[in-house]
């Protein structure tokens, strides 16, 4: 699909004339996140360079009726930012400046194209730290987070994205600029419109900025590798920390994912005896701290077998068992889900997926990681060898329905941390009832009259 | 106004005949808040004990043309609870349960209508502690917490309401019910309705049930009383206590507030040699962690005195200097704002409000009070004893105009914690654009169509 030479003039006006790109590398480049199922797009790619700029792109696209995709780090595993369709994809590449900084208020206004790490480093410059931290924060981008609430590896301590997240300029839908609750810590007047646009993946407008808070660098931290049976006994172990000590992170994976991870990676197995289970509890209290936890939970039986880092080296080297995971599962072609329920109910759900897969594909190998302390799990169905790829996708699509009914019935959530984009819209349903996919909607009508922000996308037809 | 027979009969089937109050006593109770502004003139009270109940109230409230107002603790400040248009009052009064609780997941499961406080004590038999609270625990209803997203003394550490609600279920205008969100710490899926609900103000829908997460208790806690001269510097002692330690309060407070207190409850000063400022210091930590920091305010020149407190119960006496506030200066009249700038902009902030006060009305006392750690500021101005009570409250009208001019100009917040309701409707303007009101307008029809739920109230007509 091709952009009209008017459109492409009238943008080309906006934001200057090589910041839009029309070429099929660049279109092929930015028509797509790291979602592999579709087949990029656009018509072009604009880079604009400010709030005002992206306003003026919003109300022509109103105007010529054209639809439009943000663009920011394409990481997404959802297909939030895929354009397929012709549309026009808004990059937010150029939107990538620190505006402001206060140590006082401990915050810092950025642009939406500033990439998740140099949050963190910049804060770190200032003495300060951004916590919200995932496997992509290197590439992925603040707006884009937003746009998707992440969550990634410290939840359980620092909360989302939503929750650092003190101020938000927004372009809507008709291209009005909304600058929302501009960084105050109290603000209680009215509807926080500020929380509609967060994890509403580009479907009510465009984040151009965002005030963001940072807290006091916790400083070193502890890690300790646990070998659990049992997973409820792993549920346990996270009761005795959490009500001991600081937790700021709390990891699970399977045997199986251990011995993808030696295999992939060459590291050697952290115990002689394996377990079905491995946890990895990072904590703020040193090392003395932590051992009257470790003791009793062994006393108890939980684990069976436990690490203590004594060195940030070390705390490096145990978060390999679990980063290495992903990398580890991909040659395997892995059919991922990305799902939650509520921590207490862990461990009958997990055997309850087991259960289903089992019975039903006993072929199946299947990989359980994630972060458990928020009940969040990574399920991953690797292909057998011998099954075709064809075969394999249209069997997982029947599993995951089947998967999904029983994340439904224990009240859970169907994208815990990955959205929901192209690839869960019509899953929505397992998640979000009909009065709310309703309202959904409506809101969207609201602030997106003529549907021209990432339309198809969140919200089933 | 009275009740129409026939609406009271439906009523009465709905919630049973005793439940359905229209003696004047009940109606003056239940249609007024705190703001003693407004004639209560609600046509009858209604009792409901189940969100079954509600819906069908709203329901017939939909069908017959009744505005509804939401009635928790009735401890507001804005009048978002007061019924002076004959609307029917809807009570939380019976629906006081505690539902469920689970100590893996932290949380606890209320009715709306559950009292703050005896969250806060079923949370500490549990082991566990809710964090959010204020001098109204004792009254307020969680409901009503959650519909002006309350704040109070522990936002510095803990955040507001809003932080601690995992799960809502609402009643929306048009009767529906949803259940918003479910308890997960994690769930990707589209818009959070949830954040939406909370701070309505009973203008969306009602809330009938909370999932409120629990976190652990922080044990005793260190305070200190600061006698600090001058503004910019109650700043640099906030900076320096929080990158030293675990600050859960900061509050402050002006000589004239400390006066007053003085004279109303004999507590004796605190301090040899009086101060313009003080602050009060709460933090996690132990005294002699907090020694260091104490000491460098000290040799900053910023804390000219200073007091450690080596008890729980001297603890408890420091709190009173700053709790005392409100009461012992009610006998003046206070005219109060209370409003919220970014903690930067104090200083500067409170300098012109001063300038403005001084030079237009040179006669009135103001006294300074509040969350200054949070940027949080309540500002009174006290009636000079020769004025007339009608005078002086036409002038303070003039008055505030010109504050929430500069509230504005310092892109500051007209209401950081009381809410807006009816008190502070016709000011939003200061705080929000005319694009947000019309947002908000839009976003209120989809909920609430037929505008029953509070009408009136937190939007300008």
């Amino acid at each position: 699909m091709s952009l009209d030479a008017e459109i492409f003039s009238r943008l080309s006006r906006i934001v200057g004339k090589d910041r839009v790109h029309t070429d099929s590398l660049q279109r092929e480049t930015y028509g797509q996140d790291w979602t592999r199922f579709y087949e990029p797009e656009p018509c072009a790619v604009v880079f604009p360079e400010d709030t005002g700029q992206v306003s003026r792109i919003v109300k022509l696209a109103n105007e010529v009726g054209l639809a439009l995709v943000p663009s920011g780090g394409r990481t997404g595993l959802s297909g939030g930012a895929v354009a397929a369709n012709g549309e026009l994809v808004v990059s937010f590449d150029r939107m990538n400046r620190i505006l402001d900084f206060d140590d006082i208020d401990q915050s810092v206004v950025v642009q939406a194209g500033v990439v998740t790490q140099a949050v963190q480093e910049y804060a770190k410059d200032k003495g300060l730290y951004y916590p919200v931290d995932f496997a992509s924060s290197g590439s992925s981008q603040i707006g884009g987070n937003i746009a998707t609430n992440a969550g990634g590896i410290k939840v359980l301590r620092y909360g989302l994205t939503r929750d650092w997240i003190i101020g938000l300029t927004v372009v809507t839908g008709t291209g009005d600029i909304l600058n929302l609750n501009r960084g105050l810590v109290k603000n209680a007047t009215g509807y926080d419109l500020r929380h509609l646009f967060i994890g509403s993946e580009g479907t009510l407008g465009l984040i151009t900025e965002a005030t963001i808070g940072l807290t006091r660098d916790p400083g070193d931290l502890s890690v300790l590798l646990l070998a659990v049976p049992e997973m409820t006994d792993v549920i346990s172990v996270l009761k005795v920390f959490r009500s001991a000590v600081t937790v700021t992170a709390f990891e699970f994976f399977s045997q199986q994912a251990l011995q993808h991870v030696m295999a992939h990676s060459g590291l050697s197995a952290p115990f002689e005896v394996p377990s079905a289970y491995y946890v990895l509890v990072e904590c703020e209290e040193g090392v003395d701290d932590v051992l009257d936890v470790f003791t009793e939970c062994g006393e108890q039986g939980w684990v069976v077998d436990g690490l203590i880092s004594q060195s940030v080296q070390q705390n490096l080297d145990f978060w390999k068992y679990r980063e290495y995971i992903s990398e580890s599962i991909t040659p395997f072609t892995p059919y991922k889900n990305d799902i939650s329920v509520r921590v207490s109910q862990v461990p009958a759900f997990l055997k309850s997926v087991e259960d289903e897969v089992k019975s039903q594909y006993a072929d199946f190998e299947v990989v359980w990681f994630g972060h458990i302390g928020d009940g969040n799990l990574h399920l991953n169905i690797l292909k057998p060898e011998t099954w075709s790829i064809v075969d394999f996708k249209q069997r997982c699509e029947e599993v995951s329905e089947r998967i999904l009914g029983i994340v439904a019935g224990f009240n859970g959530s169907i994208s815990a941390e990955h959205g929901v984009g192209l690839l869960k819209r019509d899953q929505l349903r397992f998640t979000r009832s009909e009065e709310e996919i309703a309202v959904m909607r409506s809101l969207k009508q609201v602030f997106d009259p003529n549907n021209v922000m990432n339309p198809g996308k969140l919200i089933p037809d």
